[in-house]
């Protein structure tokens, strides 16, 4: 398990770790975004390359790794190297994997500035690229040597990209905690307390990895909307205006309360609560008949999946979650047909 | 530490491995010098896909990576997939690498069918791909679930292959054993025992990495003649005919024999030893004065460096290695001196 500032200053915890370290150079990884808006936030850095990318999951890629070990080796980078990653989870899962497959590895910290990338992306080591469309195909299980959370970040986030970290808060409720879940019910967005919803976040992910850090088991409950909304984003991915990783997992979330629902793991009136509330919260859109070909191949491609069998993990009430749990073509129809009525 | 099956047959093995296992999809990856000599010589396999890579050190690349996530995407593999590797250092790192990171990692087998492969590569959990010119530049540490050595492949080599891997061989002799140093010294070649001589190298290489998996002290002896080799072969790799690894690795243990004997650790007539014996194996070459300079620049990229520091692997003693010994510039060009004159 990886070291976790939660919720802490991030000049006081980089300063403090780097006190206690002796690299060769050190690199900060950031998107021209978290250039403009969060690298300004560090104060007093020690000397650094600053390695800039492209902003936006579609950066997400092979391609963007040989442009970073390409900076590395011109800057004559060693093992005994160290890449801070500033940004939200694009930033943090590339340069992580970049990090420790650069001569088979140096030291990486991790500087989540998104909602998302705090309360997802930063815990549990899953680090690596998308590959021709699909999310996160190519990478390992590695955890970083240290994640900084700061929520002071948070402040230079638009709305949009609050409210898609906040649909990974959702499913850490829903798979966790019912109790929170009803208090979350009753908060109006504008009186939600950040920090307190982050550190709750982590804790309920951090203790699931802790478990489970392998993914052999319990760690599956957090792919809850996964299914459905990983083949949903990768879907619309090439289009103009592409889902937001949370507007996915959100339809998704939806979709696979709707089969927890029919497999009888939940009631009418929770799917009807879920249902509601994700919908008071994000955009609706249309998913047209077309794209249901495509998001099946997209689903048929996913890791959970054993040979041809198509596992997600459901909910077995609001608090609980359930994993490996199979479903078919059919199914898959079904739910996204329940969202486009709802 | 991986499990390995030293010496065996190699279908007995196969097939008891896979006996106790279910995988989902099987993969087989050669190149086409290995699909002609060595994959016929597998018997009774399981269904799968054959994945064909053209042969070489100069295909250990990101793009030949690409090919090989792309085959998996395309046969529909999860992660309870398998990844047979059957060739040399090339298809055993890259195979490795490929599945290790597919979809976060699959599990794969190596059967390597050269002498180095057998003897080296294959021992220690070092996966990955050359970049731009620089060798296994990236790449992760990660033991295969199963090694297969054969020695029945070593009779499908050409006798420049099988000088090459000896190379290692004469390496783990020097840094580990001077009485098996002594015997090699009075055996002919057409009288070597493989089978015993590669049994003795995985086994001193085998006992290293035990005591050191993550490189930090005595594993860093396996890296004798390598800073210097690894410099040269890099520089050769371009030209019309580029050196074998063991032919650039014998270079390098004559001119790191040299550094070892300048700074006091083995005596003139142990270096002569040495130096005259490689010569009687490897063809010599000349490095050109104007080759100098590159060859330095490469050793400044070398992952066993620390900051500007030059480390190497040195003898103390014909069987017995220090590591991490500071060598400079004028250390480096009066070593390949001494190889020109020799």
């Amino acid at each position: 398990m990886n070291k976790i500032d939660n919720t802490t200053n991030v000049n006081e915890s980089l300063h403090s770790f780097l006190a206690s370290k002796e690299y060769t150079h050190i690199a900060i990884l950031v998107d021209k975004n978290t250039l403009k808006h969060c690298y300004p936030l560090l104060k007093n850095l020690p000397e650094h390359d600053l390695m800039i990318i492209e902003s936006g999951e579609d950066q997400k890629t092979i391609s963007t790794c040989i442009d970073v070990w390409q900076g590395l080796t011109d800057n004559q980078f060693d093992r005994n190297g160290l890449m801070i990653n500033l940004g939200g989870g694009v930033i943090g899962d590339l340069g992580g994997f970049c990090a420790r497959t650069f001569k088979r590895g140096m030291d990486f910290i991790n500087i989540p500035t998104t909602l998302l990338a705090q309360v997802d992306a930063s815990i549990g080591g899953k680090l690596g690229v998308d590959f021709n469309g699909f999310k996160n195909h190519v990478g390992i299980f590695s955890e970083p040597d240290l994640v900084i959370i700061d929520t002071v970040f948070l402040k230079t986030l638009p709305k949009s990209e609050l409210k898609s970290g906040f649909a990974e808060i959702i499913k850490h409720h829903l798979i966790a905690d019912d109790k929170a879940w009803s208090k979350l019910l009753s908060t109006k967005w504008d009186a939600m307390n950040w920090p307190s919803l982050v550190k709750h976040s982590i804790n309920i992910k951090k203790a699931v990895v802790k478990k489970d850090p392998n993914e052999k088991g319990l760690r599956k409950t957090l792919n809850f909307g996964h299914t459905l909304g990983h083949a949903i984003e990768s879907h619309y991915l090439p289009s103009p205006s592409p889902l937001l990783h949370g507007e996915a997992i959100a339809i998704g979330m939806i979709g696979e309360s709707y089969l927890s629902y029919k497999k009888m793991m939940i009631t009418k009136e929770e799917l009807d609560q879920i249902t509601n509330y994700i919908n008071s919260v994000y955009t609706k859109i249309n998913i047209a008949d077309s794209d249901l070909g495509v998001i099946m191949k997209n689903i048929r491609q996913d890791k959970k999946n054993k040979g041809n069998i198509i596992l997600a993990a459901l909910l077995n009430g609001i608090g609980t979650a359930v994993w490996d749990c199979q479903i078919n073509d059919e199914d898959i129809a079904e739910a996204l047909m329940y969202y486009n009525q709802t």
